[in-house]
Formats: structure tokens, C-alpha cells, sequence
């Protein structure tokens, strides 16, 4: 039991300093090649995009999602832990929504359509989905009049759901990363020499991606390390009578 | 227990039939808009690129799977499922390299670099970990002489390294689908006109990438579904003694 308390927190560091160096080089790339940040309708408006959806919809996010496996918070209060847990994922969302007005206004700037790239279309679905997730949890578990048979029947939906969104904001940042080089480094270009010729740029984005690849490998391990889900007795009870029934016949 | 098995099987056909409509829908978009296939070193030998990676990385890859969720498998002796289970994973393996050989068989002809987009680092370290995974699964799960506790070592690594495989292959579709369509549509351009402009072409694509996602949710729903677990007798009475130990105390 300690081993495994102490294999999760190993882990939960890994997940901590992965999520910064992601935000790190998501800054600096933002910074060092791409003329850092304004709010202006201009190319460096479009460049809050990355940092803001990189940060929220995929650090935050992963480690909203993680919160529940710390053992730390076991013995304390559930509705706690709920409510950090609402509040994290809140400022995901609100990070993920500004990351989408910032590329919006930078297209509407530059008369560029909206939404024609399978990137954004994967991007959209997932903030959509996100925001419907966040509202039916707000509803069904953090409301008092929610009635404890929604509860039960909506939590697996909920994780499963969560999980989905995060993997779809992985493909999301990825997409999106390659999208961007592609856009930015062939520019006026009529090949893919620019992209292909393995600048300075070119790697330490991929990188990027490298270390978004992990920080998301490492959030789903934890989450689908069954030894490191928080106990619910009611549940468990259930699940050791479904399962001894099963053995037993 | 009636209604989890209907349940499933409901959902394995949704599964089939998605994995279906991405070959499909992935083989019509290269025959009708990039002019076909041939193995010649040629834009056509490319076109060999998604069809191969889509049809064995994703849709082969998923199915074999959630082979061992089938409830129609579990009164059958698991060493012939794990034959199939083997077999349907060479096979996904054997296309993902000829998908690869594909690609840079095309890059050698067009003096293209190889391995310089986020897609193709992701791509590539996707079927490097699944042919590792392939032959330690090989090693671990059918060699007579592998020792149990190796094997009972190697299962939970196995089952989410399989995981971690399939969303990586997802992601890289997806990215791959983004990236062919910025660098055919936007061609000799110096816009994002082209693919902005929502031509039928990258409508059709941008589906199919809508398609590889819902196909890979099913896929991981089935997966994430405890219920839907082949029963283990050893296992259970394992998982039984530790839940009930967690529930007493």
C-alpha cells in the first residue's frame, strides 16, 4: 500500500513538472519566434490561441481530471475536493473560451473563415463538449436538489466523458501545433522546404508536442490505474457483490 | 446482466460499422480527389499513406482490441482468442509499415526530407511502440516458457500501452488528415484560400477525421467499461479480497 502511495505521488511529480514544461514551451515559442502577445486582431493576438488552450484545456484540465486520485484528499471531504475540482476546470474552460476568441478575432481581422480546418473542427467539439460537461456536473453533483439515483447513473458518464474530452484536446493541440508550423514556416513558400528543413522553430515546437504527448500519457495512466481511484464505500460494496457473484457461479 | 451483453453487442455493431465507414470513407477520398493509387514513387504511392494507416493503425487496431470484450469469447478457451488477438495486431502492424513505405518511398522520389512534422514524429513513435508492444506481447503472452509472474507483471503494462498506442494513432490521423489537406488544397497558393474555402474535397476529409474520432471513443468506451471485462477467475477472487479488505477496514 505505501509502495503504491508513493509510485502515485513519483507520478503525480512527473505530471506537475511535464504540465509546466508544456506552458513553458508553449510561452517561449510564442515569445522567441512568433513576436510574443497583444489583444489587437493581430497575429499576436492569434498568438494567446496555443498558450491559452495548451494551458487550460490540456495542464489544467489534466490535472482537474487527476485531482480525486490524490491520496492526500481521501481522508477529507469529498464536496471539497469537488468544489477545487469544479474551480480548476472553470478556469479551464474560461482559459479554453478566451483561446477561441483570440483565434476568432484574429480571423475576423484577416478575413479568414472560421472553422474549415479538421483541426478546428476537432477544437470546437471538444470546448462544446467541455462546456456541456461542466454544466450537467454543476447540475448533477454539486447541486443539493440532484437526486442521488442522477448521481449514480450520471458519474460513469461523467468519467468517461472527461476522459474523452481530454483525449480529444490531446489530437486538438497536436493538430494544431503541425497546423501552425505548416502555416507559418512554409508562409509565402510554394514547397514544404521551410517546414522540412528543420529549423530552430520547427524542433523545439515539435518538442512541444512531444511533451504534450506525455503530460496526457501520464494524466490517463494515472486515471486508469484502478488502484489509485478514491475508495466510495457504497460503490465498493456493489462492486465486491458483482464480482463475488461472479466468481461464485 | 442480460441487458450489459445486449448493451455490447449494440455497441460492438456501432464500432464495426464506423470502422467500416473510415476505410471506406478514406479510400473514396483518395480514389476520388488525389487521383488513385500505384506503387511507383509517385503523389499515387502516397495515396497508399492514410488508407494503410487509417484502415490497419486505427480500424484494425481497434478491433483487435476489444477482442477479449466479446461476451461470445469467454466460454472458449482464451488461448485460441489470444491467437486471433495476435494475428489481427500483425496484421494491423504489416499495413502501418507498408503505410510508412509508403510515405517515404514518395519522399524519396520528390527529394522530400523525411520525419520533420509533429505528425510524422508522433506517427512514427506510434508504430515503433506498437512493434515493441507486438513482440513483448508475443514473448510475454504466447511463449510457453514465459514465466506467470512475468506475465502478470506485463498485463496491466500491456493493456495500457495498448491504451496509450491506439489514442497516439488517433491523434496522428488526425494530424496527418489536417496536414495533407493544408499542403494539397493550399498547393502553389500563398493563402489558406483553398482549404478555407470549404471545397467539397476537404469537407468530405475533415468527416472522416469526425469519423476516426467517433470510432476511437467507441473503441476506448468499450475498453474503459468495467463490466465489459473478460472475467479472470484468479484475478477476481484477487480483485474480490482486496475490495472487500479496502470495504472491512
Amino acid at each position: 500500500m505505501i509502495s503504491s502511495t508513493v509510485l502515485f505521488y513519483g507520478t503525480y511529480v512527473l505530471c506537475l513538472c511535464l504540465g509546466l514544461l508544456c506552458v513553458v514551451f508553449v510561452s517561449y515559442w510564442n515569445i522567441e519566434w512568433r513576436g510574443g502577445f497583444a489583444w489587437d486582431a493581430s497575429f499576436l493576438q492569434f498568438n494567446w490561441h496555443p498558450v491559452l488552450m495548451v494551458t487550460g484545456l490540456v495542464v489544467l484540465y489534466g490535472n482537474a481530471a487527476i485531482l480525486y486520485r490524490i491520496p492526500f484528499t481521501w481522508s477529507q471531504r469529498k464536496q471539497h475536493w469537488k468544489l477545487v475540482h469544479a474551480a480548476l476546470l472553470l478556469s479551464s474552460l474560461i482559459l479554453s473560451i478566451l483561446g477561441l476568441c483570440a483565434v476568432f478575432d484574429f480571423h475576423t481581422g484577416y478575413h479568414i473563415p472560421n472553422l474549415y480546418s479538421l483541426h478546428s473542427w476537432v477544437g470546437i467539439c471538444t470546448v462544446v463538449l467541455f462546456t456541456a460537461q461542466w454544466l450537467l456536473g454543476l447540475v448533477g453533483f454539486l447541486s443539493p436538489c440532484s437526486p442521488l439515483g442522477f448521481r449514480k447513473l450520471l458519474k460513469p458518464v461523467h468519467a468517461w466523458m472527461g476522459m474523452a474530452i481530454f483525449i480529444l484536446s490531446l489530437a486538438s493541440c497536436l493538430s494544431g501545433i503541425n497546423e501552425k508550423l505548416l502555416l507559418a514556416l512554409n508562409g509565402n513558400s510554394n514547397s514544404t522546404a521551410a517546414y522540412s528543413s528543420h529549423p530552430a522553430e520547427a524542433l523545439f515546437a515539435n518538442f512541444l508536442g512531444v511533451l504534450i504527448v506525455a503530460f496526457g500519457l501520464v494524466v490517463l495512466g494515472i486515471l486508469s490505474n484502478q488502484r489509485w481511484n478514491r475508495l466510495e464505500p457504497g460503490e465498493e460494496s456493489s462492486r465486491v457483490s458483482i464480482l463475488l457473484s461472479a466468481v461464485i457461479s
